[in-house]
């Protein structure tokens, strides 16, 4: 390699937004899914995995984030100079899939996919531009026992996550009927249609004047930035206030349906909505499942361009403290809906299609707050240090035994003295180590050194004096009664962990 | 969403070397990798995931293509100008890990990632842009023992895999001896030493005579294309092919490192690559690692630029037909090596570590072709047909019955007739179709088709008079006996397939 001078040295950091994650993390999440997959998997959803590079084309851009030139999106030019991008989510590339092998796929075609997606989006406090979504879609049928189906589906897989019944709801919409309430009010333009459901998408964090304020004139927020709003007249907010708070005080499906209806008027795609939402209600309390787990309201809206008819919005109602202190809802953790044109973007060819995407982050920290991950018990391995390098053929052979056992173990790797690997085997959180100089190998015992007991007991040790009398948590054993040994002492360690907390 | 003309309608493909993934292969590749990662737990090393996506100057440009401009990386910028790449291998990006962490981690650092890279690289028969792979490192010790232990931990995953010993050898080299024996030359050129060192590597591909030609003045291939050469005169060629072929005819460790101390002569470079290798075969004699499964090779080289010591390749030995017809060795499977001078990159301090990486598509296709893939057993669902729409009600209570009780299952989500939904479940390959129309509800039984027996029995029956007189693999059942019919069937099923292939 080229010796570099020092100016020309890089600097070791990760752009904005994206980040390193760790052991633990990796495992819960591993777990997380494996729950989730396993509810999909019960379900008849079948897995596919997609690529991370599509041309850009075939992706589209439907993403709601307007402030950045590319869009959100990730892309560069390939040697043929065609635009490549990263996958912004999975439902794009899921199109592509049924699109390019349609003649061969069952339909309905139902898949379940599970993957990073990368936005290029400002980075902030817990917005990152690497994220992991979950996806579950069924392809090639217009029924809304689909929609209703994906729905229930993320309501067992959150329970079978340890979400209790009454944490979470499934918001259920349907842009039909916002397209009703507009037809209504003379308002059929693609673009203002946009804004005004962009408008409504804002109405959770920024609450009803806000989102009044943004159907008409526009509004001025905190930082001095002034939004354009979509110039509705007062009557025409009236009326589309009236359709976004229809659910708002939550209630019985059949009464927010009764309300929508009104709303909707002689529209047809409006009244199409409504039956939609009304053969999902009648399935969904055959098959006993009330509001208080999959509730109606108009509110939800989704920022994504491409869904066509139901939308949906998983929420976690308990409540979290926010940056500030106060107490907030968790929020959402996923959605989806029906996006019946994204597969005719390729063939021209109809193909309903409904899906329900999992916040993979979002969802991890909801367990996390509700002590709900659940961690594989893997910790770290025994360390066995090398006193004497003459002898790492011996201590090696302590480490296979250990090993073959089923006991996660190591040899120590550097060229370091005792006290550093002592260090090392505490900083690497160790739970033994063990430990054969001299004296030991002609008495033919090893030491055991337990490090969690030793770090209980260190706390409570006044002076190095002390220390060295008590030798807290070491034992001489028989070499030849290594493994036993040290498997005692790990399960001691486990209930003793176990009984403090 | 905008309606667009039939002209702008873009196509339903993947660019060249990406492509999507099946479910059976995803769960298989699962399982393979929770083999590999379970061996690598046991042995200490910690799971990390990095982003995949880096600044360009922190993943460096190791990559030995180039014959494309940006040298084989994905690259594109982002909104400050700054280039960042997608990740092309694991090992630039826990340089900068360890860089960016260093005081916390503890030392020697041992990691364990498995993850998707890319390259931007002419794709082909079997190579792609977008491939996975599985590395573990030790981070921050020079000790050959950790070389020894990684090239070890692999053979481990091998036959944990069910590989058979025999099957495959770890090939091992030091880049210091080549130096050793470059310096006994007169050619200590970074860029002479590079072109060399490729030329090596072609070693398996090539045969020797091509090795030679590229040693000296070049050589014309088959296309008529030519390579310059490294520029050896006659005498250079031969003490550096006498080199490369010091262990072609395999043999014993110690003879090997015998020959090998003879051709670097008074090199010191050279000598130090000859005792590490010494170190490493006096930890492998004593550990139980023959050279059947650890051997050295100096003919190793590996293409990668950053390495600074110890080589390794995983060889499977075993045979296959290629494209031709040929009989070949299967070939590697993953590699790896010592790289001392990667976190010095960014901080100007040594830090020594090694590694090795498994290519897991190859693993995936030797296991596929030895027939040790471990699929899990989940199949495709019981299809519950909708006889009747009134009573989908109905049709989902019998999917939460079989599913309470552990079996997948779907209702049929579409809205077409029987025939279609015959189709369907088959089309899917599920094992069952629950049937139930007014005639079976009035009384009080469904139809299980047996969908298995019945496409095998289907190949054996003539006409479509015998098919409805025989009516094959249908029974009629109670309803309230379901669940245990259906789990009958397909323990039937289980055991036929079982007996039958």
């Amino acid at each position: 390699m080229a010796r570099k001078k020092k100016s020309a040295r890089p600097k070791a950091r990760l752009p904005k937004g994206f980040r390193d994650i760790s052991a633990a993390e990796i495992a819960a999440t591993r777990a997380m899914l494996d729950t989730v997959r396993g509810v999909y998997a019960a379900h008849g959803f079948a897995e596919l995995e997609t690529p991370f590079i599509e041309y850009a084309d075939a992706l589209g851009k439907f993403l709601p984030d307007e402030d950045r030139p590319n869009e959100g999106v990730f892309s560069f030019q390939d040697e043929d100079e065609q635009w490549l991008s990263l996958r912004y989510d999975l439902t794009a590339p899921l199109a592509r899939h049924v699109a390019a092998n349609y003649d061969r796929l069952p339909k309905p075609y139902r898949s379940m996919r599970a993957g990073w997606v990368f936005r290029n989006e400002k980075p902030g406090p817990g917005r990152f531009r690497q994220f992991m979504q979950c996806d579950a879609d069924t392809v090639g049928t217009a029924s809304p026992l689909a929609d209703a189906e994906v729905c229930m589906m993320a309501a067992e897989a959150f329970e079978a996550l340890g979400i209790a019944r009454g944490d979470y709801v499934l918001k259920v919409n349907n842009r039909k009927i916002l397209d009703g309430v507009l037809e209504g009010i003379g308002q059929a333009d693609e673009a203002a249609r946009l804004t005004i459901l962009r408008a409504i998408d804002k109405l959770d964090r920024l609450g009803p004047e806000a989102v009044r304020a943004l159907l008409g004139e526009g509004r001025l927020d905190e930082s001095g930035d002034f939004t354009k709003g979509a110039g509705l007249d007062e009557a025409q907010i009236k009326h589309v206030m009236a359709f976004v708070e229809a659910g708002l005080e939550g209630g019985a499906r059949a009464d927010i349906l009764a309300r929508l209806e009104k709303l909707v008027g002689g529209s047809e795609r409006g009244r199409e909505g409504v039956a939609e939402l009304a053969e999902m209600a009648a399935f969904l309390d055959a098959a006993g499942y009330g509001a208080e787990r999959i509730a109606f309201d108009p509110s939800v809206v989704r920022g994504l361009d491409y869904y066509t008819g139901p939308v949906f919005e998983a929420e976690l109602t308990f409540h979290v403290e926010d940056e500030d202190g106060n107490r907030v809802r968790f929020g959402s953790v996923g959605g989806g809906g029906r996006y019946d044109d994204l597969v005719a973007r390729f063939t021209g060819q109809k193909v309903p299609a409904t899906g329900f995407s999992v916040g993979v982050s979002r969802l991890y920290a909801a367990l996390e707050y509700l002590k709900k991950l659940r961690a594989p018990a893997q910790g770290a391995p025994v360390v066995v240090l090398v006193m004497d390098r003459e002898r790492v053929a011996d201590y090696w052979r302590m480490v296979e035994e250990l090993r073959s056992d089923g006991i996660a173990a190591e040899m120590y790797m550097g060229t370091s003295g005792l006290k550093a690997q002592m260090k090392y085997a505490d900083k690497r959180g160790a739970p033994i180590a063990v430990i054969e100089g001299e004296d030991e190998r002609q008495q033919g015992i090893v030491q055991l050194k337990d490090l969690i007991e030793g770090r209980r007991k260190a706390a409570a040790i006044a002076s190095r004096q002390e220390w060295v009398e008590q030798r807290p948590a070491q034992v001489a054993v028989p070499r030849g009664e290594l493994v036993a040994r040290v498997r005692e002492m790990l399960e001691r360690q486990r209930n003793t962990t176990g009984a403090d907390g």
